[in-house]
């Protein structure tokens, strides 16, 4: 197996040995391309592959761009103008849409190379796709965003889009062993993606560091790039929080969150328990309860036109959603936005950050599962900004994720504390 | 000009005298066609029509369900698989799309008959299409949804889907002298509609009766037909409420609100001007924003793609979204959410329903525009359903509608005051 630091390079470290001559600007395209012909037989993260000239073919014309010579994957329910799309189905495909997806332009106009379509779980439900955890093949890489997590865990890429509805970002980044970011909801356009449950549906991301995850927040908002340099642990205030609380946690997991905790503690972070209104545990059904009843109505058209080909538990939750009564989905959504306010005045008073498990456990052994988005509903349906940091290991030696909550539009700043957070563990915490 | 009661009964009415014998299953979408040959050549309605035999067929299997027999046209934003999209552009074709929007799939659900798609402004915003208004061809049909409100005004359907971001519903509602309803935001799904704005994108339609809105309520949501009937409009709390409230209003706009506020004092209804916080008049400059950051963003495929073949205001606003702050834009959005609650507290407690302007004046002479939205902007950001209704005249004898404004989820609610007040103005009250 050919091993390059090309592999594990971070898109931000290798525009500054491009920029000191120290590498060709495509070398980082060669570099995925010989990962990709090496692994994706094992890994089988790709839906569809550019042919590498095409790749190569405008990097001269991108050069000095924020994203120039970056190869990027993108999950398979972007529109994409250049390649095929199936949205992780065998009824659905199209050969070429009208459009590339709004994120897509923002990525290809800072000069990005999207080397082809990832795999994705059926409508970017439960289905599972044909990808593998490139850490140990029996197992899932979690989903709905599996292809992405994947390619960037296999060293395929440094940057992958994905989408998360429930916990499809989270999930994978925790089980494939790399930092997987959901934004604020509606920060990153949703334009040309196909949607699940729009109060929910958000693009997120995964990478090897917090400063490619930052580079690619400034591109894809189309916004100046966040400063995350420099922010110190100490004082921070940091409230711990499983939700649902009484989530049976594994003892991995559990002890990773506790390695963490100490960690945090370490370094002067102010850690608590995190106490919230009773019903803040509720959160995790009104998020199932909006999620069916949008998705029923969202995809209305694959329902009637290929009920008999899709997946059971995607016909399932579309038949759960049809039975909801609407005044049950109104009150769901009022809800949320009470939810929202409370946790927004805890953010302003007496709180920076919150720490959640990523997802229980390792990841699980099989192919036709993907693994459970407990730990991830309640945050999404609050629309605040995620992200799911590598720093634990679990019984098997897999990869166990935590998460870091921020507040709603504190993107950046959720940034900078998950880039301490890298370095401190980086600098001789071990987690395990 | 051949003239048929087919071409101004309702959809109700008309499957009324269906199931009693009086008509044929058929007779509505007969009468349709035969409108369309008629007047199409002036009015301009449709993008694209279907043949006339294939919309007969089928006609059989739909026998009995809510929408069988009607025929509807859909603004040309939404998808369709059996119909060539233009998306009211030169620039964008899509001969098949991989699937019906949703919200079509949900009329078809009910047995109605699609017949074709409406003319829509580019990308449903500014730069007319070929539409003329019905009433009097020198005159814009409004925009964007101009297609859908010309032809339901011609009697060419009873009912068509549009679209509304700023004023796209209620605005050629109004000009043409049909109801145009907004639903309360992410009411009906949007899959499968080419977004603008995602925080102000709402499907809405347009239909000659209460009665049509109400039975395409239920069908766009997938839900229980709405109670509608008897409100009594005594005692009824209306707030009366130009927004902005300094805008300069025309004589005829003013005369059919002072009618439609002596209307209703006389059927018993407390009406007073609605006093808002003083900022409530910076949501028409919060609606521009957050439309012209989402836009930048939404449509940046198109922007960086065919920029030179779009119309000089689409390309404005555009440019004018990526200029804007990110930090303003949040702040934009967290002034909405402040506004929906403290007007949701005003519903709770002493509101039954806004009366505004749907628009100010009559539908401006040419083709060059397609009318102001202002009167639309504030309602439209704060997600509340509106409705449109064709109850006075201006000083050239063209339409002005009033807008009725409801709570946030109140649609059906608002939906029995708007027939309770159509009932009122059709038994004697002559606005003019």
């Amino acid at each position: 197996m050919p091993c390059s630091d090309l592999n594990t390079i971070s898109a931000v470290d290798f525009q500054q040995r491009v920029a000191a001559g120290d590498d060709e600007p495509a070398a980082l395209i060669d570099a995925c391309f010989a990962r990709i012909a090496d692994r994706e037989e094992d890994v089988r993260a790709w839906q569809h592959l550019q042919e590498k000239t095409e790749c190569l073919n405008g990097l001269n014309a991108s050069h000095g761009a924020a994203l120039s010579g970056i190869p990027i994957g993108v999950k398979d329910n972007f529109d994409t103008q250049d390649m095929p799309t199936t949205w992780g189905t065998s009824y659905l495909r199209s050969e070429r849409s009208p459009w590339d997806a709004a994120a897509i332009t923002l990525l290809r106009r800072a000069g990005a190379t999207i080397v082809g379509k990832t795999v994705s779980t059926e409508l970017a439900y439960f289905t599972p796709g044909k990808t593998r955890n490139p850490l140990d093949y029996r197992r899932t890489p979690g989903g709905s965003s599996s292809g992405s997590a994947a390619a960037v865990a296999a060293g395929m890429v440094p940057l992958a889009l994905g989408t998360q509805t429930a916990g499809s970002i989270i999930r994978p980044a925790s089980f494939c062993g790399v930092i997987g970011f959901k934004p604020t909801f509606n920060t990153v356009p949703l334009a040309g993606v196909k949607g699940f449950s729009p109060s929910l549906d958000t693009v997120g991301w995964f990478a090897r560091s917090v400063d490619d995850i930052a580079l690619a927040f400034a591109v894809l908002t189309a916004s100046p790039p966040p400063k995350i340099e420099g922010l110190n642990l100490y004082g921070l205030r940091v409230g711990v929080r499983a939700l649902p609380l009484d989530g049976p946690l594994t003892v991995d997991t559990v002890s990773v969150m506790g390695a963490t905790r100490r960690m945090l503690l370490k370094a002067g972070a102010q850690v608590f328990e995190l106490d919230l209104p009773a019903n803040f545990d509720a959160l995790v059904d009104v998020q199932k309860c909006v999620m069916a009843y949008e998705a029923a109505r969202t995809l209305a058209f694959e329902y009637d036109t290929y009920r008999d080909q899709m997946g059971p538990k995607l016909v399932a939750i579309i038949e759960q959603g049809l039975a909801v009564a609407p005044e049950d989905y109104r009150a769901a959504i009022q809800a949320t936005a009470w939810h929202r306010r409370e946790i927004a005045k805890r953010f302003t008073f007496d709180l920076d950050v919150i720490l959640a498990p990523s997802v229980n456990g390792e990841a699980p052994l099989g192919h036709d599962v993907t693994g459970d988005p407990l730990y991830c509903r309640a945050w999404t349906l609050l629309g605040l900004p995620c992200i799911s940091l590598p720093i634990g290991k679990g019984i098997h030696g897999m990869p166990i994720g935590m998460q870091f909550i921020g507040a709603e539009g504190a993107d950046a700043k959720l940034l900078s504390i998950a880039k301490a957070v890298m370095l401190t563990t980086q600098d001789g915490s071990d987690i395990e």
